[in-house]
């Protein structure tokens, strides 16, 4: 037999999630994990270890075929080490960068000509930029952390620099694009995603973005596959945009599966956790069209209630088409500690947005039926 | 948490097939594996131990709170120690026995008032039906083993007994279809399959059955009804029938996952395997309507090739679409050993036929590309 191993650094939802296509695709896989009871490490072979330590990494990659990572928190001179020691690693440490920082991502889309925010980096001193402005922490940041809306140069100052400042948008909505690309620079798009935000944190998604233009889905497909090409990728990423009346800009890369992909484990032939093994393992990617006209999903958040189980009684007796993903994480407010996906065709998406929404406010406690 | 536990006894390709839906609804799956090589025992937490010995399935049974099995072998005297025991085990051995006794079954199913052929159990002298007939070993057969076309008495009185004979069928096709049922009486059908046989082993399989008038369809369904109330059925179960002109007569049931129903996995909104675990934990069954027109589905069996990843190289490049399904069991001639499942909207029956039969060939070796 020579189905291959790979090896993921992290065994959080995601990792968990790429369980499901590596058994299917017969792929061994094998994770690098912070704890035994993380999500993935549940029901997944693997080795408990510091992802900050280059040689515990090294020597578990040691024992892959190729190596890849579900969070942005892994050292570039961990991937470094990997690399240099022979291994294959995708992400590259070199394409990887525009996940981990911000400021680094903007000077390459401007670079690739590629519609970005005004923006600045900021050491300290006036802001270039009229207020209010966003400003970021150029690393670190996830979920609207380390992200601020800053009205005065008062304020400003009061952050902790570096920082990237950014003219504050007004735009119609956010919308999503996952895109993979392989070593040998196959690359693929799916249909890009709404995602509905609420306090920084996306709670729903909608696929495809309802009344959205052919020209503008087009060219959110092809900013995304410019990106691909132009920093190298390897494996699945998630390009989040702006919509600011009849165009796109680029707010953030994420070099991962991601949120505003997990429609597509339902909702397209190839899932991005299967698309993503398939680019790093350099296969031929799969067909990324829908399987039906409308995918909503929607994220639990940990809320009032502790068992996640008894839910089922009630949900799956009403929506019979629904379908969950429990990521078997300890529920702690406000935390992702799971999601819902109902597709449908035709003209049912309001219906389809409020089966998903009853079924998250069920979850959460919010209601009781 | 309260994420229940389901044991399952036995870990062949059926157990590995419900480690996705498992991981996705949050249940934890723990096996009763023969070998740790087994082909789910490979992704899935297990215990080794003999599924013959009932001291050893109750004693693993007991950190269950629900157990269920993959195979036909599982002896009647395990499952009713278990139920002796207060331990909930479905299907329960009363069902269970329909599956491996088909005497019993042909006896039932003359109880329900349902079609059988002209059937006789035979322990020797004179056949009362004409020849040629078909004889049964009443258990232990699968795949065509354990069946016989006999052509006269003599060749008959060559076989062991007991025997169940049954009249040799002049059928148009056969024809399989899953049903579900749970505790609570919740019952659900999926759409009767064309299950294709060569040398009496599926090969094929295309859903819904081609050209089948919805009557014949509506028959099909309430025929797997009717036997799911009448032997108190809770898990999945396939029927499997022959197509008569406009007419069905059973052939045989199997109380567990069956090969005719894994093109669910992609073509319908809740898989066998899915469904199964709903079932045994009485949680409300999920939808099972298809997700597409058509769904075809193609068994890899064992052949001249050994490596079975590179293939992928070729076969993923040429259809995006195709998914495939390793078991990681060792490949020997003959033997399933994976399958792949192909869907299709519209008029492209044919060519979808085309490629799963080029996927199968090319992987079996019959042809290089």
């Amino acid at each position: 037999m020579t189905f291959p191993t790979v090896g993921v650094i992290g065994a959080g939802q995601l990792a968990r999630m790429m369980v499901a296509p590596a058994t299917e695709l017969g792929i061994n896989l094998s994770l690098f994990a912070a704890h035994s009871e993380d999500s993935a490490a549940q029901v997944c072979d693997h080795t408990v270890g510091d992802y900050q330590d280059s040689q515990a990494v090294l020597a578990f990659a040691k024992n892959c075929d190729v190596v890849t990572f579900e969070h942005e928190q892994v050292p570039q001179s961990v991937i470094r080490t990997l690399e240099a020691n022979g291994i294959r690693v995708y992400p590259r440490a070199d394409s990887f960068i525009f996940s981990q920082d911000k400021l680094a991502m903007r000077e390459k889309m401007d670079e690739l000509e590629l519609p970005n925010p005004r923006y600045q980096k900021y050491l300290g001193g006036k802001a270039m930029l009229e207020f209010p402005l966003i400003a970021k922490a150029p690393t670190g940041g996830y979920d609207g952390r380390g992200v601020w809306v800053v009205n005065s140069q008062e304020e400003l100052e009061a952050l902790p620099t570096p920082l990237l400042l950014e003219e504050k948008l007004d735009f119609t909505r956010e919308v999503a694009i996952m895109v993979a690309r392989s070593p040998h620079g196959q690359a693929a798009t799916w249909s890009p995603t709404w995602t509905v935000q609420r306090d920084g944190i996306c709670t729903t998604t909608v696929t495809p973005v309802p009344e959205l233009s052919d020209e503008l889905a087009i060219a959110a497909s092809s900013i995304a596959l410019t990106i691909a090409q132009g920093i190298n990728l390897v494996g699945v990423m998630a390009v989040e945009l702006f919509q600011v009346g009849d165009r796109f800009i680029i707010n953030e890369l994420a070099l991962r599966p991601h949120n505003s992909g997990h429609w597509t484990i339902e909702g397209s032939k190839t899932s991005q956790f299967e698309q993503h093994l398939r680019a790093v393992l350099d296969l031929p990617l799969g067909d990324t069209s829908r399987t039906s006209d409308w995918a909503v999903m929607g994220n639990i958040l940990g809320g009032e209630k502790s068992d996640m189980y008894r839910p089922y009684l009630h949900l799956m007796a009403r929506t019979p088409a629904l379908k969950f993903h429990h990521y078997r994480k300890k529920v702690k407010p406000g935390r992702k500690i799971g999601h819902v996906t109902l597709l449908g065709d035709g003209d049912n998406l309001v219906e389809l947005i409020h089966e998903v929404d009853h079924a998250l406010d069920y979850l959460s406690g919010a209601i009781d039926e």
